[in-house]
């Protein structure tokens, strides 16, 4: 189920123009303003060392569902900074994030995200960020000179 | 040049075993105890929407930047949390990191890394991180049963 | 309504002989394993020039909350770092925090924290926070000698 | 030495108008464009239960030396967000911050700030924080109505 159907079809543009984001197989799931649910298939090239899916796959989800959540209240928005905690080895075979705007400002946007791998009978927190998204151009400043 | 050999050589060694690092093509720079250097070229898989390399790949060189040099000084470490601040789009054609310990404990390191785009007469610093590394067998507690 | 008495005479405990937290006038309210609410009423002292609540006030409640909220369910802890996103200028004239583990293991916990503005009619999200909390005494480490 | 004393002025106007920073014992020492040092002598109130200096005391030096250093290259600012990393028990007698500026945008400033603890024969680094700071005024929308 998809909350908005413009803001999904909008997303999956987005990853269509995006070869990180097509490389790793990013899927769309709900998506309503101010709430992004993203999932993708864990490969064998996302593992490191021990087996488990890479921080840096975590980081990817959770930066893009924050910055995503933030897009669908905000306009068009960069990333400024995160922060992530690893809570647990994610395995798949399935990872899911949720995305979610805590306060939207003119300027920057603060949401937070919550990484969950996905296996045949159970849901697990693996990651939990919280991040500043900036707006790149604030409403009140568009279509001046 | 690489100030310790024997630490060079361990490094590759995960490299080798670990699908995401030799994915994006991290090659080892110098690297001592508490003070690690990678660097990779950037392909056009890496770039997001707009052509920079998405914040994923800055924040995989961060965090591993970080946990590699907390693992020079504390063995088998596992990445706790990091914070990234992205300040400038990195566009390549390379890019290197450097991490470094702030302060090594007895079951958790300290590091910091930058994060620099390399080009032809530029180095620009393009990220900073700051981590936390959990190590995972605290040295007081090795051999207990 | 305290959720646990016992609890919330620890809490009273622990203030009672924290030089900072009695200065602050900090106030225990609902209290519960994972989960952590405290109060203060603003003071002249606590604002910075612009009038607002500064905001090390607001670091001090999300880390106490944190770290209380994991106290609750790993005794010892020491706060190892937090990251505290400031949302909107607190002006009083009561602060109100909640705090809540996200997950505990066995040598860290991770809690986040919310801060309110408690004005007659409102209720206003000033500070929202992500913390690491080490555990001082791992369960599986104690009597050891 | 003040490396710039219009700045070291500002930095001591601003503290007379502050009841937290006066309550406190803000002491401003080198100040240069992107770069703060500030101290403070440690009292009985700023401890916690153990008899360390309170983390929100380290907070608010690190937050402080970062918005301050922002301060000196972008004029009116305020916090975003910062991470703290707690290093060590602070216990004084004296305590000492040093902010620096990573890299100045227009709409926003990324600074670091080391915390010392100053003893007769020891400066130990007790905490590290990463910040994100927003410019108030981005100089280029100044004098837009």
């Amino acid at each position: 189920m998809n909350a908005d159907p413009d803001l999904h079809a909008a997303a999956e543009r987005v990853i269509a123009i995006s070869p990180f984001a097509r490389w790793i197989g990013t899927r769309v799931g709900d998506i309503a303003p101010g709430r992004v649910v993203l999932r993708l298939a864990v490969r064998d090239e996302f593992r490191q060392h021990h087996g488990q899916v890479h921080g840096a796959v975590l980081g990817y989800l959770a930066d893009t569902a924050c910055s995503w959540a933030a897009a669908t209240v905000s306009g068009d928005v960069v990333t400024a900074e995160y922060k992530i905690n690893l809570l647990a080895p994610a395995r798949g075979p399935e990872l899911e994030v949720v995305g979610e705007v805590v306060r939207a400002g003119r300027r920057q946007v603060v949401a937070r995200a919550d990484v969950f791998n996905i296996a045949d009978t159970s849901r697990e927190l693996v990651a939990t960020a919280l991040a500043t998204i900036a707006v790149v151009t604030p409403r009140s400043e568009e279509g001046k000179p």
